[in-house]
């Protein structure tokens, strides 16, 4: 029962780091949530409060990893940024993106019930996580593009779906056909003409998703640690306006 | 916002695949569970309630992903032993590491109260997720020792240790001085002759950790899916007589 | 111009190592070679020259690097297996893949004028080089014989459609379509009918390719090292009976 | 001997890209070429013969690889620079790596008698070959600036230690110890004292190494193809001058 004689088995262990100098995305996705969303009845096509889980676990895991500049999120995924520079871990891939995914999850679990006050949890959910580097401002932007505008894409169709079958008393598959090859000019039309719809008027956070930063003014030097307020917004992220006021995110601040 | 010239983004991500003909180690492990533990006041050396619900979620766990074969856990920790021809997410290492990691903690929290009662979890809890290749069987069996001879060299110091402190009034500090340098017999000594304690006596459960097998036995198909059984067992995994009595982990069974 | 300054830049490098207790097969293979052996008329189908100075290189390599078991080349190209324990660099894969592909490289244009005699080498040829680990001997053995296999058909397909070229004065454009769809036994058919040719009476060197390996016999320690033969063959290495009669190659010996 | 049943084996081979929008620098460096340089009689401390026939292998190379927008080179090593969007193999490392060190390699042994006239090559040499990422410019500079500084210390240090064994007779056990610990003004002055060297008087080409260049000017179409000329460098690359001259090189031109 040696011990050492079996130590070898830790040689087999790889220790990947993440390459120096770039950008850090881990993204949490829920795996199977269509099933889960309809198991614990869901508001379509957006449920607030599943919303405001998820921001409460980002920002939960925002406050345990210092080194995160800025979370998206929306549905049932939220990515979360790295600086370049963190130094956490070793920049080791797997244990970032194992205890971030994990302490997420855990959150959603732990804090469900403020949320979903009576509603029981009928079985424990799970996430996957993927780490993936992005090594210029520009190449991050277009990441958090392309999620918010999956948002956009999605959300047209969600709402005009769901109106369609709530409303109007369509089937899923009637719903299904009506909308193929529509493009977004006629979901749009199909809101306003007959469900008297303005599409843009509709809540930002189902439109923009939520965007979690930590805001520079509130941070205060307190006796026993240096406090970081967070900031939740729902605004667009794609064009300049957002990031020339929040130059830090990009920006060399430590 | 058009959402395709964004898309190139996805090209910075990798899909790293486990090799084939290899098994498959996701061991799991807690995060500052030291601390965990003490502000849920877990019992000292061993909190029975924290390993059943540990091997609780080992088994939802096992029930999920059919591939384990076999999971062996201990203390904070548990690992999963996918059988060698796996083709579960296409052996895609980040997807079979993150999501048996994120199953295992979700369960930790949904669980929690069935075997902790009144006792009120303060935060959530992660785990850490790594995933390791063993080519052959003695490799793996390696493996398993490995973890098992830790549970032996650590059961053994802790049960002595919080002899010392429990029993007999030594500060941590005083019975951490006391234990240095002894062997392994000496601490059987100290057991016996200060607190009359046999530690080949003690519970198995704390002297060998926890192996959860498949039963072939009670495996049937039912109209749904095929069941099947898991065991749990509390015995040597290093010596021979397991394996030979359970020759279908190792074997090509499937 | 301090250094040390600089010196960060190091971090960037990653240290892949193969996974232990593998075989790691390290293939050779000549690019552009079509062109290559046009430009120095290489005869059709097969140039002994260029086998035999394959074969050079492949020894010379076995003979620096003394954990190579057994090398099989045919074509253009040369797979390389090294034991499964070697430690050789650590086992970090681009050491070993671009070591041994240089020297491979080197010397096939030093060693070049033995073989080509007053035909003088154009320009510099190229090879690349990968690395591929088999956990079991199945695995490489299977690896191994898909080579070999591959010699069978493209030789098979390159006899056949050389004589029609050669002998009968097709175009190549006739010959690839009189060809095309032909299996195996109507390719025998040709050979025998059209050009009185016994597939199975053409040299093995072109029918099997060439193995190379060790000789324990001739293994003989000098003053300076241990000195080990090496064997050339053209065998059948896909069923047993090269195995049996070659057990040290898979076997432990070292 | 049907070659499909053995084909499973390529599923263990690995493809693994370079991370999209990074320089990639590939780095070769001659394998004991300590003893190579003393077999073939190097000139000490440097040999402007060998070093020419590195260069003359580094253009063949970049003749080759239209992508390599800048090569520097220094003693037995020589570093090319992949400009950031290049899709060569689909960035596949293995590729890029073992095709760039083994064209290397080739033209090493190819070229050698063009350099080094009547002495024969004793003996096939050979190269490894490494392949590392940076993200930005500044990483990228900072990487030429190390080896550039490299090639500083060592000259120095070689430039010396040889004056004081060969014109000054010591042995280089002797030189060895005189330079421990010495400064780089101490060296200055041993060579400046006592054999009347100013050190800054030395050739560029061994004081600052070879920088190569593609040269817009000379750039045409011709018939055939785009023809690039190139420009070879001994000048200080870790200053700015040379990045303002030279601004294609990190520049977005194609």
């Amino acid at each position: 029962m040696a011990k050492s004689s079996f130590e070898y088995v830790r040689k087999f262990e790889t220790e990947e780091r993440c390459l120096p100098n770039t950008w850090i995305v881990i993204r949490i996705d829920g795996k199977g949530f269509h099933k889960f969303a309809d198991i614990h009845s869901y508001e379509k096509p957006n449920d607030k409060r599943a919303l405001d889980l998820m921001t409460k676990c980002a920002k939960f895991v925002m406050d345990e990893f210092r080194d995160i500049r800025i979370a998206y999120g929306q549905s049932d995924e939220y990515s979360f940024v790295f600086k370049k520079d963190t130094n956490l871990y070793n920049r080791r891939s797997v244990k970032l993106m194992t205890n971030v995914n994990s302490l997420f999850t855990s959150s959603f679990v732990y804090f469900w019930s403020e949320y979903f006050g009576n509603t029981k949890m009928s079985y424990p959910p799970s996430f996957d996580a993927r780490i993936v580097l992005y090594p210029t401002n520009k190449n991050l932007r277009d990441y958090l593009s392309w999620r918010q505008a999956d948002v956009h894409v999605n959300n047209l169709y969600n709402t005009t779906f769901w109106s369609l079958v709530l409303k109007k008393g369509l089937s899923n598959f009637e719903a299904e056909e009506r909308l193929q090859r529509t493009l977004a000019s006629d979901k749009n039309e199909i809101l306003f003409s007959e469900f008297n719809i303005n599409y843009n008027n509709e809540p930002e956070v189902f439109r923009k998703g939520t965007t979690i930063v930590r805001t520079k003014a509130s941070s205060q030097k307190t006796n026993e640690k240096f406090v970081q307020g967070l900031e939740v917004l729902h605004c667009d992220i794609i064009g300049d306006k957002f990031w020339n006021e929040h130059t830090h995110i990009l920006g060399p601040y430590s």
